[in-house]
């Protein structure tokens, strides 16, 4: 059966035993650390989700292998309506978890790879199609959770992978085995690797000829011999030890704020069933850019889209506590707040309704560029606009706040409730600044700007993308300037 | 046949007699003063866009009512591709005319009449649909350029239309007659009304019981008796009367600004079977709302981005006469041009895909709402941005400039070509200084604001639209917050 | 003496004995917290600063009472120069601790109540201005840490203060007394208040006439019987107890984020000599506007600056770090937090340079509001900006870094040091990123909106002080429109 | 008598022999075409300021060369109360004139050359300030209209002076005569130049040791032999000669828009004694500099500021003429226009009261950079915003209105009457219609970005004048980061 329960998902994590450190510690299981445990719940909900009838449209698709029933997160779009539903996917997960769907960024990658992979063996006679295909089957059949793994380390951005005085930072490969291949280096920002079963590695960007060392792709098992994972650590890290098994003193208490690690490959060996490219630095450049032109989509207008809502209704219901929903300066930021995001829930529908089959003959489906990079250029920017509004509604509660378990303090405790009643009482007031607070001081602010790519790097996408010449034409036959001379001297010959 | 040439369109033009004064004159006909001819000039250019080959998908449509091929401004949308089609029409056209597709608003009307008069015949037993497709029928059959007028004087925005000192400042009904109905009162910023056969009258907005009188829409003729057009003056109509038949001279040479004017309805008698409704106060703010609906869609997310597109176009002309084009500040700032007006287009396209059928049996689509508001909303301020940066990159030139023809002259043109000339001819130079003044220094900006309903008015329906409820429940669960009790506690019983 | 040295004034700490409540437990002393001892070395470096003699002209003042060299956190401000030294006092305070000046409050505090005491001494024959000048010599004598307190808890936002359910919401008088007077309710968002030697209290804002019970202004002693202060607690909290003397692995190492508390006077005692404001509800509005006058500037165009300023450094740097400080549009958007933070300081100048005596005779000089008004509005929103831009420039690193003592880990720390080594050791670029995440991912973004009102108070402002009368003169006469008939007939009799 | 009335001035216009050319005439006197007249009429108005009681503070100076008083516009800053009064002059000329003070460029021009003669004749030993001293008390005592000429035509963007194809696009030398010097080439976008005295020219920025030819600066009284003036012609120009002498019929009816002209100079010559500078390139780039540095003060936060001022009261007008002036909308709207425009006088206001003397010694004063360069930044983009605003709330009336002087015709005057009164007469609602259309369908708003410098050129100061490495060592000290060590190192030896 392709779809599994939550309930399976979390057995199958007991079973995981990945090299994972966090603060200092390692831990014996994804679920006996809290910070940890937020991110393997968020994966649990989205298993959950797309098990609920009113979810099925959204969440489950059809495989274009087998056919069978699938996790959209696992699919393949092969039309339109694949892709305009992928997008309603992305905001209906962060609907429902205010954070991470973990499993986002590998469905990206596996889109990315069917087109690309399917491309090379047409070009190259390779075999990588194939293999993808076989690979993707088998996470279908077991409803794997897979994460994907782009971004280098980098190091010093004004070199090149093979100038780097630390060869590392650039995943690359290490040695060319009979069985497979053996790799080494680091992709840093992992949203969610701990907790998949699987990782889609994918090259960090576009690759020059002599670069093929880094023109790797692959799948590789969580707890693979030689793979470590080095958790972020911050402040709502510590918040959450700090408060253990009390999760209702967090913002987002289930599911917390979006967990990431370094994952460290030294000296990982990979079957070749398991490559999907090794050297083919033409088709780096490529590859990447299909993953993003998806993942902005996704990531930019939705996800980040379904967070807005709720941020948006915390924001009503702060102001509802206090009495002030109805004050006209309070509805114009509100009116913003949904202006803004629902701005770019349409660059992604249009990206997605403009979506079309890349390659030719490949069957594979990907977003239009354009839309997608507004997508997410609109809401890097947005997101700054809609946490302020919400820190400006919210008001200086949502900081100066103490604790909401202090409610409950037979000293303090009584007094609390009478300081912070109001047209609600106070325990409904500091829950709903808690969970602003989460967001108007929390980590998503500066994430939005680098998920699928920093701001420029689409900025960049409207110059690569945009048919200048076509909009000058326009221009001059308006006016009634003739083309150059000079062409059309060239014509005559 | 139902499609007609631009030859044949302007032969039927010659045949019109509408009363039209013009800064002090009244014409003689309408191509005979170059302010009133360049609106013809415009329509004449939408004609010949349906004659185009390339254009047939965009331009060309399928009669609901008889199978026929009709022009899209004719056509009323009976799915999500002809929504679709319809915005892309409003984008090509202005693309090709820099200024209004004149038959928009008429498109935009009949749409919300095929809505509005289905659903009252339904509940009130009326005739008014049949009516309507007959009046359609005929209109697709001659492809009449049809305008719609919506917007009245208003007078003081404190009182109602019945609390009004003058009572013509809202349009309204004079006289049931067996025959027909006499109607009285003015319709203030009608676009290209002079220049097209027919005209669809709306009411202005929704109506309270008692307000019967103003409750009209009804198709009237050009060059009725007691029908007057008063137009607009200014700047821009001072200077083509001062070039005449030089239009070479004009920033938008053939096609100019919008040309709009005042229609006075002074007991203008309208038969019945052109009045699609009398009264029926309950269905005026619906019909207009509907009307409001497909015009936000096409005129923010459509007819503005492609006068986006031409001012992009002519400033990255501006840019590279003098050399700059590849400057990284220059090439942010055309960025930005292209990522505002792309937003908007993208709201168009996701408010086409998600439009759907109302009511529910008529048959006839609109668009959605939140996305509709969302492309008219954007591109009002977006559109001050993208002639900000016009302006910008355009340099001082834009307003500085002397007269296009002064280079000709035998005095001063040899010295102004020298003083001008950069990267490319002075020539090149001032023509694109005169296009970008044309936007910059123009009419436009202030007319985006209005056009299709003040930006407040596209604000306000967020607040109407939005699922706040929605937002603030999934903001709760998250929370784990429970829904109040009071609600629970019904529930039991 | 009237200048005490960090030293003299962490001895002065010890001493205090206020309850106070952190996050569950009771402080058993300010500096054996580690939340609250960042508070007070805040406070202590701010004594530093006076001490040393590059900063004497702008810390050091002269008492207008005793012409004694004074602290100018204890002066009130008798000329323009004052009020310029005062803004840039709050500029090198944030520039030097990052934090609140947390004697800032109380500073405009004091001035407010300079000018109304002596306002009302003349209107009412009272005492109060003489009360508060022995107050403040003594305050001066002993070179005083004073907070101000303002902002009541409010309640339900739609009832004033006698129509709340729960009375203590608003801070009001319960008894008069021969020596004195009793006084309970509550302050919340108390900066600095646990570690100030007294705190200045003021009304909240404007009474009407049966409001008198809230007409209060009085200065009260730290461990004053009755007061608690029941501290704010969040993730910044959690993440300074669980790092505890480990201070260098906070973003803002010493002086941490701005801590807050809730006041909560519990039938607290007051004597006679220390109440400046006692049921005058006349005299409120006007002691409230009048600190909200110099808070503004000072907060929003000096506090917030200062901020910017360190952000800015850091900033720098991460982009040094991986040597990408050359990229244009990097250096555009450092370009933009520049321009952001200069434009609101310009706005605090202007305050100060356009300040004038306020009332007449006093004395006592104000800065000009539509000024500070500004000042402090641009910031709102300028700030989200410069946290916005940080976020960008600082790259994920700024959410997803690990702790910075896991680059010593003997396991890790290798490893960590490769993967963030760049253009700069590992070291330094988290180091960058931990600062840059107190900024971009802390409580200042939110703090921001609400120091010194809310915004929308800033923007009302706005319509209260511009003479709009004389803007629309200007306009008709350059119009040549005629001034209205009517007055003109009344200047006629 | 150093201070002329505006008849004064008008009389010595008529015996002004300038070569003006307009659409294509030759003029025969500056007061005979409508265009020219408005330029000059404006600069009647400003001399008439300096005549009346309540502007003498702002508008006469004394002089520093006589201790006479003087026009403020022929004044050489020596502190800061100068440059306070040289900023609120700007202010008042634009509220009362709602167009260019057209001797303002050249105010500032002749302090950059007191300032730098001044250094020149230090360091090289040149006799130019005593000249250019000379120069000064004439104009002073003749109380002369001057304006001042930077901008050269530029040619293609990528090349320097030397390498342009057309050498004559920057003003250069050509010959070196015992009594003078030839001149040739064109200065563009002259505002004012036709209807001044004198033009003081400057070179148009920085230049390097083989380009000495173009290191020139000296005065040219109008009517020079070979000095040739090409005006701007636009729609608004058109306008005024459509109306002649019917002047209310404009919006801005006496002042007009801002008139320019290119200066063409034709081997003009030149005599020593009003030469300032000829080949000294090292301090071209200072001039210039100085030359920006008053001039962004004064038309950034001080000029635009007062077109702001009357755009607004026009816009409350409007307003209040339908009766929507307590709109909370609307009230916003208009709040967000005083901010912009306050902002930007604050910057002018800390420019003026941070200035310092520059160089030391000269006894000059020009004001503080950074905050100049933020005044200009701010309006730049903050005017736009202004007539966005002002084009929003005046309503699609500012784009549709028919002509003032219908309102009169016998056959729709009446009409018209009715159909655009509401709160207000027809006559007050299209009057300040109109006025509204002047600005935010007019040549201003482009103007305002070029006006002192592109907006990118303020940017580019941005990155000169700010201490980064004072902000990041603010910031490394903070986080406890020590200086790097080789610093360290090198300064123990």
């Amino acid at each position: 059966m392709a779809l599994i329960t939550s309930k399976e998902y979390l057995e199958s994590v007991k079973k995981l035993k990945p090299r994972v450190y966090v603060g200092g510690k390692w831990i014996t299981g994804l679920l006996d650390n809290p910070v940890t445990k937020s991110m393997v719940m968020a994966n649990a909900a989205i298993y959950d989700l797309a098990q609920m009838p009113e979810h099925q449209g959204v969440m489950v698709a059809k495989s274009h292998l087998t056919g069978e029933p699938i996790n959209r997160n696992l699919n393949v779009a092969t039309n339109i309506h694949d892709l305009d539903m992928r997008q309603e996917m992305a905001l209906l997960t962060s609907q429902t978890v205010g954070t991470c769907n973990y499993r986002c960024v590998g469905c990206d990658a596996l889109n990315a790879l069917a087109s690309t992979t399917w491309e090379m063996d047409q070009a190259l006679g390779t075999k990588y199609n194939e293999r993808f295909k076989n690979w993707l089957k088998m996470a279908q059949s077991k409803d794997l959770a897979v994460s994907g793994a782009i971004t280098d380390a980098k190091g010093d951005r004004r070199k090149r992978p093979t100038q780097q005085d630390e060869q590392d930072v650039y995943l690359h490969l290490v040695e060319k085995r009979d069985d497979g291949i053996v790799v080494r280096g680091y992709k840093v920002s992992q949203s969610g690797a701990i907790g998949a079963h699987e990782t889609l590695v994918l090259p960090g960007g576009g690759l020059k000829d002599d670069e093929g060392a880094f023109a790797l792709s692959f799948a590789v098992p969580n707890g693979s011999p030689g793979l470590t994972y080095i958790c972020q650590y911050n402040a709502y890290s510590a918040e959450r030890e700090y408060f253990g098994d009390e999760i209702e003193e967090i913002g987002n208490p289930i599911y917390g704020q979006r967990e990431t690690s370094t994952m460290v490959f030294d000296n990982v060996f990979i079957p070749w069933e398991r490559v999907f490219m090794c050297g083919e630095t033409k088709y780096a450049g490529r590859l990447v850019t299909r993953f993003a032109k998806a993942h902005r989509m996704n990531c930019g207008g939705a996800c980040k889209v379904g967070f807005a809502d709720v941020i948006i209704g915390g924001t009503m219901l702060a102001a509802e506590y206090i009495g002030v929903e109805k004050v006209p300066h309070i509805q114009e930021k509100i009116i913003d707040m949904v202006r803004l995001s629902e701005t770019s829930h349409a660059c992604a529908i249009a990206a997605a309704m403009r979506g079309r089959e890349e390659p030719k003959g490949s069957g594979v489906f990907l977003p239009d560029d354009l839309f997608g990079n507004a997508a997410k250029l609109n809401i890097a920017h947005g997101f700054w606009e809609i946490i302020k509004n919400a820190g400006d509604i919210g008001g200086g509660l949502v900081v100066t706040m103490p604790r909401l378990k202090d409610l409950k303090d037979p000293e303090v405790g009584p007094t609390l409730k009478k300081v912070f009643g109001a047209a609600a009482p106070a325990e409904k007031r500091l829950k709903v600044a808690k969970f602003l607070q989460h967001w108007a001081a929390g980590l998503h602010g500066a994430g939005t700007w680098h998920g699928a790519g920093a701001p420029q790097t689409q900025r960049f996408m409207f110059t690569v993308l945009t048919d200048f010449d076509k909009k000058k034409k326009m221009a001059k036959k308006l006016m009634g300037m003739e083309e150059d001379e000079a062409p059309k001297a060239a014509a005559k010959k």
